[in-house]
């Protein structure tokens, strides 16, 4: 496998920054993240404050920074990364792409996933890894025959429910949207309501619902972005941010920060700014790992 | 005098991308510098990698910012400030303005003066105060009929040792630079030669040259930006840089860093960020002062 110099996790204006930035310093990239660029920037109405670009609308600004890299032939890898392994002088990079389950490897990361809509349940980083679990494709042959629930954020993850109904013995599908459901196969039952948290009895994993609790083996909260410390074992947060030094560093050697990830205030030219303090922060970690050789 | 909500010194993208955001946050504010944005971006050949404006000239980013600031109604005051006082809960701005000498108030203040174009002279830092001065216009006085010297490092600096001599006894002027220099008073002395280092000898100061020491009760250091440490009394420096938070506040309540001058990377693109920050920082130190009243 190809080991690309640093791996860009995110296409907000953090993650095309530290792009640009990466490859006008000759650096081999994989940046992961949307051909959208950044759904939370294209719905910003004006843009007021990012110099150079007044009165600017989100969705111009996308397609400005999108042409930017096309301009330095940057490509888009659209494959949602969903585990991030520190291997100790290289990073392994657990995907669920489109084309199946997908690694990658690179000798640094940037994370520029932006702040997760909305906050964890109440009780789902406490059971983390012993009963909830954020991707299906990863993690469905640990339930082979097992009963399951799935809290699906959108209807995208249908497909994944779908997936894991071939495996478990059971799923039950919990929507957080109204749209209709599309899921057919005989052992999966949708249940509608609100829920409200996650806890662990018995070894048994309770979504608890406004009016109903639903008890098996597992949760699968499937969300569009995982929180920091899910994606990266043993990466030091605050709350939902990443803890960063200065330059952008992490408690991990080798992985950096940039963007809303890292801290309020949550502004394009703040984590245009970060981007590229990252980017060359992991250039000069880079440099580090040569004069070891 | 009226108070400003912020001052921002420096034009560069940190002050711009600084006057911006705290103009939107309807802040009043004080943007010092000049009217050319910035000579050190406007030098640029090419951008690469400021996001959103692919392959742009120096020249041509320097025309979007002040373009943005005009749109934005933000003016540039162009006096150069010498002296910033932290006077508990507000600050006083001494200027050398081309109006004479002003004094400006600011409940606030970040600065983005870049980083000084060459080192600081061997003994310079040491003997500040006692035998260094950087502002004629603001320390003649100190000097009536005195000898003194004059470092000028462009030919605008004349206009200041012209001043200066209706106060002293006499101006030895060394210029660092090749133009002709344009001094007629009878009582300044042009002495060309290489400088090398400051001392203090004997209550007089020594400005070392390759080829004969010039002794008097003074050397005015007259360069375009003055050292951060001696802008602002106690301000806390690493080497040529103001000592910063994440939050880009200083040691000093209320005194905020962007830019260049918080340490490298010196790129647009940080610079832009770290003014975004700043600004936003300086907002939330206003609103804690309106707690206080």
């Amino acid at each position: 496998m190809a080991r690309a110099d640093i791996a860009i996790i995110g296409t907000g204006p953090a993650g095309v920054s530290a792009a640009l930035t990466a490859k006008n310093r000759n650096k081999s990239i994989l940046l992961f993240g949307s051909s959208g660029i950044s759904g939370k920037v294209s719905k910003s109405h004006k843009i007021l404050n990012y110099p150079g670009l007044p009165d600017i609308s989100g969705e111009d600004l996308v397609k400005a920074m999108k042409d930017h890299l096309d301009r330095m032939e940057i490509q888009i890898t659209e494959d949602q990364v969903v585990n991030v392994y520190a291997m100790g002088d290289y990073f392994a990079l657990q995907c669920a792409g489109k084309s199946g389950q997908d690694m990658y490897e690179a000798s640094s990361v940037i994370l520029a996933t932006g702040v997760m809509p909305g906050r964890l349940l109440p009780g789902e980083e406490e059971i983390l890894g012993r009963g909830v679990s954020y991707c299906a494709t990863c993690d469905a042959a640990l339930y082979k025959g097992k009963e399951t629930t799935v809290l699906g954020y959108s209807p995208k993850e249908e497909e994944e429910a779908e997936f894991l109904s071939e495996v478990a013995s059971k799923v039950y599908y919990v929507p957080v949207y109204q749209d209709e459901v599309k899921l057919s196969a005989p052992n999966i039952e949708v249940i509608r309501g609100v829920h409200k948290e996650i806890r662990r009895d018995d070894n048994k994993s309770v979504l608890v619902l406004n009016d109903r609790e639903v008890v098996s083996d597992v949760v699968f909260v499937l969300r569009d972005s995982v929180s920091p410390g899910q994606l990266v074992p043993g990466l030091e947060t605050e709350g939902a941010h990443i803890k960063t030094n200065r330059d952008l560093s992490t408690n991990i050697p080798g992985l950096f920060a940039a963007g809303d990830i890292t801290g309020d205030p949550y502004q394009d030219a703040k984590a245009v700014g970060e981007g590229n303090v990252a980017a060359l922060s992991a250039v000069k970690y880079l440099s580090s790992l040569k004069g070891k050789e």
